[in-house]
């Protein structure tokens, strides 16, 4: 049983509140909606008048907000948890935020000689109130291992992102893939329906390949992974593949603005003498075009 | 045992036309390159002048050329395959060509009251020297089961794409989104090197969400292919963590131009009035953009 | 004469300040930076130990900053302006920042009985220097008249942006397009040097056309500004010739991303009904894809 | 007085053969069109059954055809111009075409012994019927010196674009330019509507800077064209300008691809180092990813 402050009481954090109650973990709360704060208490939650007030005490503090400035006022603003907080708690931001913000409240923290880590959630609300949500905790070894419990109150899963603001990290990363995946997806579903292709069938076919499978497991691990860029599927084919799609897509009326992104970083990947490297170099292209080293000889 | 003509002899068109020899059918081969014509000769081919003289006769005429007027010149030009060509024949177009010049092949053929399919080919070279191509078969329900046996001499599976013209459709579909995806992904893992996170911990956590396993088996299924727009991730929060990702990546000077085109659908589909609803809305309106009509009601 | 506090002593802000003193009237500055101060008091200027000190009497009061976080700070922060200014002094903002947040800033002054306006420069620090700056004057008829002589002291020529807020606007709108264009000017130039066309007759012809002199005082006033969309230059030919400079350009290894993204414009136009319109037309389906309500009848 | 065969006689054909026989000259023309081909008999002019026959005898032949392939098919098909042409006389292709196209036809034309340049047109069928097109001469001096005072019968303007090929260059370039221009002048327009600024305010402004006159003789003559890349206005600084716009104009739904692929040039140009240079320096930038050689020392 642990003595837990819990700041920030919306959709997903009144549910993981209760859950962590449910296990018998005493809850002092807060949030600036009073109905909010009173659903908690209802669950047997103390109320608080401010962060401050709810971190007086606490082993735990848990942060759950909509961005990082309302965390940054949580924390160091007037009546913040800094004024009360004691340097043997570990707090735990679960929000969302912007993680080189995330990077500069650890910073903070730390000179003021606190405990701060990482461990934003995946999964939706349904997954807050049967407290099996994802969680992905970034901290040193010692954090995340004294917050497993408490953690695992709320989610059914938990990754070690391995390190401070590893978890914020991660969730920007999978959440920037999968909403640009979205948008990409529906170019090709769209171009599918103009062109009469039946989707199942399309699906079928992307089941066993990349395009469905992504390339993080499949065409990537024996090639530029492993620093092999000698050819399977050539940059200059998968290049012109992508012309005739953009061309038959521009003759059906199918906008395809990501289509038409990738051609060109294709278009760059031949400029730089990729032409005849396999398909998995853009890889390497993209990292260098971000001012990296080389990791794979051309 | 079928007499089949073989024109195309390349990378991926020699050793299909051994596996037929293989498995005992009579082949007649023609190719420009003599000594691509030489190496079947020698498996037991019988060498054409033309494309004219190897279809003679023939019950199947399979072509694997490099593009599409390849194709158009072998059947139609001098000396080409419909100047001999049997009325009772199949022609079997393997070749990766336009689908729009597909159909129009297609049409001609048939106005010359001939029968012809595609049958495109996935995977690679590899797998043509093994005979376990997947074939993308596209006819008539009629022409498929007549080319069956003849097709998985070379291949290990078959997908009846159901119809004229969708083999080639479903080829161009899996290699646009395959290679669009490729650069996608470059993306996602160039911000997370910069980012300093580890790759296999992105890459544990992508594997169980649409990041790494795609959309079109998890998000959309149950919400914008069954109609349902409520929101389970709403655009407007995609659209926000887009905006975030671009703007880390613009500090850590990460160019991320499909990241970039993708902000500006979410963009588009939040002028259009769709922020509450579900991200998988997406699909509704890139087809509307397309000239689509609407499928769910707004 | 006139008392006024200047604030933000940077590559800009301490010319401009300087040539205020030259013109006879009296300063109190604030920077953050001694030295910055130091150079302004050895040109007669007063130096200020806080904004607040430095507004105390003011009857006006300029601020040169680099973000809208500092102007924010300076007007309402501790110490700030706001703590010490007269109702009867004018406020006028010359930094660059977001124009929403400049709104936001103009309303708090209003709420707390302030006056204030925008008023971003145009042009370089040799101009400041030389006091030949462009003012872009956003505020009621009444400031921009009072603030008039001030402003002339540090400017050449100064534009009445017609109300306030709607000269940080125009200096956005401005350096968008001027931005923005430098990158496709770029991409016309290299296609040409890849071409090996000798810019200066690329230059000679464009001189003439809207490539050169750009399309608001060419091909816009008597098409849709005026309402008309019947075509000088149809929008399907716009896009066939985009796609062949595409085209080449693939060929040639020129990357063109914001072409790339420009014939999916028009391709969308085409998907929306408008390829036999004017391909000034392309304004309205901007418009529209905005979600505004159309001006023109498809 | 000249012979002259001119073939295709469409919208713009009809009216350009018909200026020709004003001025004098004798022609013989030639359209799939029977109609076409009568209103210039109308005129004055002898029809004739194929190109070779209307080439035999000529001392120009000029062609104005709707694309390459039908300029290939009226050069080398079957009663193609080439043979009955004269080796004295000389071929001008006035069609749009693709110009990698038009370099093959000419040499083909070389290797026949035969003269052949190329001179597209600019300005639209108004001027065509006025004779007041711009002719944009591409060929050797000596001719375009021969083929001048024909082209002059047609046009108000000739430029002597330098070289074989280099008419069709250009007017690719200035469409290229002009067509993405029309796309991204749109986005500013809409983005100051969005901001509720007057366009007329917006235009005063733009009309003095590089957003109305363009860079090619504003900001480039005196910076990356002349090597000089020390900063007037930093690439850091045009940099966040776009992210600011970009950022105002997601909030107020007005979506703007070409912006947002425009900073991902400035985005890289950055991760290249190019923060503290000129903005002009992005000329340079963009030559690079084009593998083209530095011109310009970073």
């Amino acid at each position: 049983m642990a003595l837990i402050a819990f700041i920030g009481l919306g959709q997903m954090g009144s549910p993981m509140a209760a859950n962590l109650i449910k296990q018998g973990h005493q809850l002092t709360v807060y949030d600036i909606s009073p109905q909010a704060v009173e659903g908690l208490v209802s669950c047997g939650a103390k109320a608080a008048a401010s962060p401050a007030q709810a971190a007086k005490g606490a082993e735990f503090v848990i942060t759950m907000l909509p961005n990082g400035d309302l965390v940054q006022r949580v924390l160091f603003g007037e009546n913040g948890v800094a004024e009360t907080l004691s340097p043997r708690a570990l707090v735990i931001d679960m929000s969302t935020i912007h993680p080189l913000q995330s990077d500069s409240l650890c910073r903070e923290m730390q000179q003021r000689g606190f405990s701060y880590m990482d461990a934003p959630v995946g999964r939706t609300s349904e997954q807050a109130v049967t407290g099996t949500l994802l969680i992905l905790a970034g901290g040193t070894a010692e954090q995340v291992a004294r917050a497993n419990d408490i953690l695992m109150c709320m989610g059914s899963e938990l990754v070690n992102c391995q390190g401070p603001g590893m978890g914020i990290r991660v969730k920007l990363i999978n959440n920037y893939m999968s909403i640009a995946l979205n948008a990409l997806s529906a170019e090709a579903a769209v171009l599918c329906e103009a062109l009469g292709l039946p989707f199942d069938v399309a699906l079928q076919v992307m089941s066993g390949t990349p395009a469905g499978k992504g390339h993080f497991t499949t065409s990537w691990p024996n090639k530029v992974l492993k620093g092999d860029l000698s050819p399977a599927f050539m940059i200059d084919l998968a290049h012109k593949d992508l012309g005739i799609a953009l061309d038959v897509a521009n003759q059906l009326h199918v906008p395809m603005p990501l289509g038409a992104a990738s051609r060109e970083v294709y278009n760059q990947a031949r400029a730089a003498g990729r032409g005849k490297q396999d398909w998995t170099a853009i890889l390497e292209q993209v990292r260098i075009c971000a001012g990296l080293s080389p990791k794979v000889k051309l």
